[in-house]
């Protein structure tokens, strides 16, 4: 499956957003990080896929980016693409993401709907055993603070022994998935994008983007070896106009003292993105009779009853 | 104050180890960063102090490897030297650290025994709105997974809201620290070493590091702006000497495959270190009144209770 | 066009050899750099081609490794492409470069031959004004430096005012690129591939080349806003096998105090690589009746007398 | 010696400048690296001295930070600190620099005089065989082009084998350092300061910093494994105030597009500073009868025009 994100809904190639990626454990296959790093934009959707299906993703996205009204000289595409390998339940080595697939998604992005679990890029994901999908979830600061909105949306495909708020829950049903059997099942990936309105630069968008890795700590993943957890974060604050008749652009941006409150939302708002998608999961079925079933959530709830987290 | 850890009992310039550093949030004096990164290696002790104090113990760390047996030819030394700011307790703009007080620290780190709590760099610090201090954790592995051993030392001197193997022990007791205020009480350093036998190469020892910020965020610390979080990390397992009749080195390396459950392992003694120091610290009276209380113990495990974490 | 480098004749998957992505400036699209960066090794060919085909790339860089015997169950792959912008001699966006293209490069690339010039992803490319090309160059250390020998590949598409071992053809021949019309002329890329038979680890493959950007500095390159320099490394002293049954594996490294005279000949051959794409290549008509002359060589020549180069 | 440059003339830690160091070869003992990178800020004065003295003028930034007008409950102060080992000429074990020397070049530093050669912290370094020293260099950009300054200060003190202008001086002098003896001669480090008066963030100052390493590569100079090689870059175009009553600030910066005027003006003032650092340098007697010749700038003119650098 494939899901797609707009910065904004006119063209982003040519009016860019202020990006920044940080890498967690950079076993994957992420394309674009480079330019984002250099120049420190972005100027395309990202798109999320599964591991094998990046290269088809990224043509899609030239290709969408190409086709836009205004983009006519354009000859130079940076695409942003995430992944997460979902070879348990998918035939991934078959690669069945079509382009069409990716241009659906960009059209769905627009409208602004998101909904989590088995969806789009999160249809054959698991995490912590059971099935993981796409997650979501946002934090909005208080008026002094600014008032600013963060936004997460995660694609959640990694191991560990899941927290839920603090309750041992993988461990309550005997879920240890990594530490049980001590191999490579803590391995996956976990693909996080951070959005805000908060006026930040790239630098400052880089520094927000390492938080999110917190907040996957706090559920219980660890960055394992044969992970590739990376974090997009860009601000819709401003824009950053393709071409410009002035050498200068002028810009209001938050000041590094005052960051801390966003720093904290990015790690909040992970965290429950996180778990919100394996609360929106589906059992699933897949290939060669594998099966992964969705968390079973009245447990869940027994357990974060046993542990003082709902009454 | 000033602790010391020695990475072996030999002369350290001579017999280098391999290390990394991790910056988790760089607002801090740290000593040394670019030729551990650049060589890969670790050539003196570590030495953590307080924020002005630096200099006087990279000075002090330069004089204690130049007068070492062995060393008299020596004429460029790499001082790595951490620190945390200590000024609501302390009265920090008279740097009262001298030298003396560092040759203690580094005859005193060479018999092994580490201490917690209000001891060395760890006297006039603050963690989460109580006393912190320096804090020591370990795990060793099982056999099938090689065995190792790794152990972690930390000096607590950060803000957030404490949480203990995740019971909201902060806001239970109404000591929000960072969320309360919103303003910069979150701000605070922690400097986290993490020493282990297994043999990992300069690159896996910083992935090795970058786990330790995980650890450190389970407490309910958020890399504020303010904090100056870094993670040294080195191997004992295997020695670079200074000079070599040799231009090769032959060593044995873990295989990156194998570096999950140490991962892990860091993630773990990371946070139990924290912990420890807080559960190691004493009420201690500062500078101007100043006055930091001790965790309330009882009370916490009152909380743990109620979550479930003690019986 | 396309052009395949092979770090070895095996199964590059299966044996993986240890390997460095530097980023002179990253406005490109190179894939594969997080998974090189973490786990410090290469596990496909790379491949050359231009700006808008690196999906198609690595697309067929993913098939051709999945098809490989021996990687029937291989369900990840990082493919790694680099990239330069034709544009101004070839129709970009119609993205001519398929499949069949690049399976046909790897196949060739087997041979060990290696053509410079207008051939392969060097066919469109412009450089310092001239046609631009692939180039290659190499440097064998005497025996009592190791004997180790280095080989670099260019695929030179950038700008600035050429230099020819010290002389100032660009000026010489009013050719200011950069400099006459202080627009954006001087963007454009290089990509360096960087090979050697020296024991080098990742941490120092990754120093290497670093080294070859001065050698591009010396031909009069200057990394403008708008190119993308990157420098591939990786040495074939070692494989790293995909699987192992041991955790450990023992290699014989190059001391870092033994790698100098190999930073001289990352920059020397780099700098001769660049010049001989220049003197390989051959004028070339393009799309919307551009054209682009050959380095004219006997002018050149009598350049390099007026400043005592040749006689 | 001591070699201090100030910002500006107010008080720096309360205003600072924006700020970023970039690490060409980090065989080296810079202080300040970390929060300069974190923050994007400078919020002390640079001094270089000597790899032994590191400590002392860290300490004594601090205190003199500590005392100025207006910083009386400053409790955390960054100092940035550059050293070369001046180690063949001088006594660097006896650490002969003390807090005045420091002082007086803090003071000196103010009156925006720059003298060259064997001054402050270049008086007993060791370039390409001959005395080395400071050197200053600086390029005006034409009104088109926005009319930035931009200047440069260097130390040098590394190997390699000269090169004026594109011209082989150091083999036409058998001066081949590192070649010639093919030890550690080439070792040796060069500190770089770039100051621009071009409206820069952090991120695009460090893009900035980068190019100076090629003015390096350009002298000869090879970035060899026990160099420390740093560029420290900053802008004095605006300011950004240690304390503000807003979260916002609101600056002018030059976009990316127009970055690259500046980029060649840093290559090109590095290697003329270099240059002049030995044009301007005395033969200089030192520790243990060693002895550094100075240029001999007669020969070097001769050969000059031989390459017809000069009529």
């Amino acid at each position: 499956g494939v899901t797609a994100i707009l910065p904004h809904d006119g063209n982003v190639f040519q009016q860019k957003v202020p990006a920044a990626i940080e890498l967690g454990n950079g076993f994957g296959k992420l394309a674009g990080y480079s330019q984002v790093s250099e120049l420190g934009n972005l100027e395309t959707p990202i798109v999320l896929t599964n591991t094998l299906n990046v290269s088809t993703a990224a043509a899609a996205l030239v290709d969408w980016t190409l086709n836009q009204n205004g983009n006519e000289n354009v000859r130079s595409v940076n695409p942003v693409v995430g992944e997460t390998n979902d070879s348990y339940l998918n035939d991934i080595r078959g690669r069945h993401v079509k382009q069409t697939h990716v241009m659906e998604a960009l059209q769905k992005a627009t409208s602004g709907i998101v909904q989590e679990g088995n969806v789009g890029a999160g249809t054959g994901t698991v995490c912590f055993g059971w099935k993981g999908g796409i997650g979501t979830s946002s934090r909005k600061l208080p008026a002094k603070l600014g008032g600013y909105t963060l936004g997460v949306l995660v694609q959640t495909n990694f191991g560990g022994v899941l927290e839920v708020a603090g309750a041992p829950v993988g461990v309550e049903l005997g879920k240890y998935s990594f530490k049980e059997t001590l191999d490579k099942s803590g391995d996956g990936s976990c693909m996080i994008v951070v959005a805000t309105d908060a006026p930040l630069d790239a630098r400052n968008l880089k520094r927000l983007a390492k938080r999110a890795l917190i907040g996957l700590g706090k559920t219980g993943g660890i960055m394992a070896n044969g992970s590739g957890d990376y974090v997009i974060a860009f601000s819709t604050a401003y824009k950053i106009a393709h071409e410009s008749t002035s050498a200068l652009e002028e810009i209001k941006l938050l000041r590094n003292d005052d960051t801390s409150p966003l720093f904290l939302a990015a790690i909040e708002a992970t965290e429950e993105a996180i778990l919100n998608s394996l609360f929106a999961a589906e059992t699933t079925k897949g290939v060669q009779g594998h099966n992964i079933e969705k968390l079973p959530i009245p447990k869940v709830l027994e357990i974060l009853k046993k542990y003082g987290k709902v009454k």
